[in-house]
């Protein structure tokens, strides 16, 4: 019989604590040991943040891991529990699968206790860390072959009442870009597990590109908006300024028609930045072959009036690879 | 006894020809044809510009492709051959190392005509690329993983002639930043191949981070610029904007000393942006640990004032691998 997930110190304990999340060995790999933060100061929001899903966007873990250090002297109220790794191995090997068995740790919950090393991970947060908290924050980022505009995503909710909560909650982080991105129903996600147990549950999309000192500066001050808004931590919001500018919208994208793909294969030029306005027409990038020099490029265009939320970054890309992704103001 | 590589069409033929650079079949792989472009205006510079040598590197492909496009409505004379992507099978793997045989093409200069694939590639452009030319631009960048301003760089030269010339060559781009880069004696770089010839050898090391619509803008500006001080292109060079700052500074790095290091494993964070100044003391970047949340980060000081030239993106490092490079403005 498999050995059971557990923390290594108690989470009601009053006041700052820390250990480990223990993930049991198993045929794959030897036991994980997470860490773990509390923060517990009685009656409140009961919060759970997460990084480090993907071990490619690294912007999560070095925010928890900056709000590990403030946190004590910021919070009056509530519980904070923080993993700020939930892949080490994937963040190891900076990889959005994890090595060992190639698995995707978002598309594998609630996991299976006696599975692979990911599926492993997936079983210990779903039955260990989800059932501490009524609202999460899951620190994900676009990673560094991606443009994308540090944002707080959301993806359509059939019930209208966590809906409406987890789109204020999205919104509270303040950030340039808040993002209600219709999924084509990947199953396995860790927001639909704990959206279906009626918890409020954010994914942070914190930009694309290099995972720099001005982005993590806005992604922190994003989460600290998130703080105060949830009444965790008192002061003001700040608007963090991205690209010398200030802008907050909330949109909306259809994973199906908003996502670009390239027409074939060959070198991705982008012709646009994100938060560029396109119209009908417009060439959001173009793709040339890279074994002629004669032959044309391949314009991609933009297939409606939109915004440009994400391009990918210049690169060698295959047939139907994403390179764009397109968006428009939310209707509510 | 091997094939010869060789060129599809004659260099010579004035006006704009087009064709293939054949790297000859080899035991680990086929023959490669390498698209090359030349643009031949009679008297005049002869100007190789070659990109793709690393395949996570696509600037210079792109920079190049778009220069195919205008070049001949503005070239007024002379010869430019182009060859945008040395090294496809690199490119298409999106590796700085050819996947093949493992090799670094800027590492096995001049190459072997019976040697692996990446050897071969080295032969081919030492034997029949190179001897076209007596200017040699070569674009590379920094990859994803860095964030580097753009730059065009050149080594220490023992002739103070070439040295010089040089220097002139590197500073006429206008990029935001000429460096001379002492290196520690490389073997096999493309760069000290052509300098031994007596050529002009300029690297174009084309920033770091997403490879982007504005960074291809400023590059393909100072690629421009280039010609115009060579006298291949009519023209009033342009100073390009790098995050809104008109910056244009000559910097000298030594690799031994201005080269940051990790003091352990764990995830580092930048604390600071590219060009800000720094004195003795100051942190640059922080090292977490990632298997606790109690033991301390280690900050990592600049050693003495300097210019932060580059830093590594926030990212899972190993000990003793690199995180930021300092600079000085170059004392002539």
């Amino acid at each position: 019989m498999s050995e059971a997930p557990h923390l290594t110190f108690d989470l009601d304990k009053p006041g700052m604590s820390s250990g480990y999340l223990v993930v049991p060995r198993g045929a794959d790999c030897e036991a994980l040991s997470l860490p773990v933060f509390s923060l517990n100061k009685g009656e409140g929001p009961r919060l759970l943040i997460t990084g480090g899903c993907h071990g490619d966007e690294l912007e999560g873990p070095i925010v928890a891991r900056r709000l590990v250090k403030w946190l004590p002297e910021a919070q009056t109220c509530g519980r904070i529990v923080i993993a700020p790794v939930l892949n080490p191995p994937a963040v190891k090997a900076c990889s959005r699968n994890t090595p060992i068995d190639g698995l995707n740790l978002n598309r594998v919950f609630p996991g299976r206790r006696d599975g692979s090393v990911t599926e492993r991970i997936a079983d210990a947060v779903s039955h260990i860390l989800l059932p501490c908290a009524d609202t999460v924050f899951d620190l994900h980022s676009f990673g560094l072959n991606w443009d994308f505009p540090p944002s707080s995503t959301t993806h359509p909710i059939v019930d209208p009442d966590l809906m409406a909560k987890t789109l204020q909650m999205a919104e509270a982080f303040k950030l340039p870009m808040t993002l209600v991105w219709e999924h084509p129903g990947s199953p396995g996600m860790f927001d639909t597990l704990a959206q279906s147990q009626g918890k409020v549950f954010v994914c942070a999309e914190f930009g694309g590109g290099t995972v720099s000192f001005d982005a993590i500066a806005i992604y922190e001050a994003g989460l600290r908006n998130a703080l105060i808004a949830l009444g965790l931590v008192e002061g003001k919001p700040e608007y963090p300024t991205f690209r010398q500018q200030k802008v907050i919208q909330t949109l909306e994208t259809r994973r199906s028609s908003d996502e670009l793909k390239s027409p074939g294969r060959g070198i991705f030029e982008p012709r646009c930045s994100v938060l560029d306005e396109v119209n009908q027409g417009d060439v959001i990038g173009a793709l040339y072959p890279m074994d002629s020099l004669t032959a044309n490029a391949i314009d991609i265009r933009a297939p409606g009036t939109s915004i440009v939320y994400a391009i990918r970054s210049g690169a060698y890309v295959d047939a139907d690879e994403g390179v764009a992704l397109i968006a428009r103001p939310l209707i509510r």
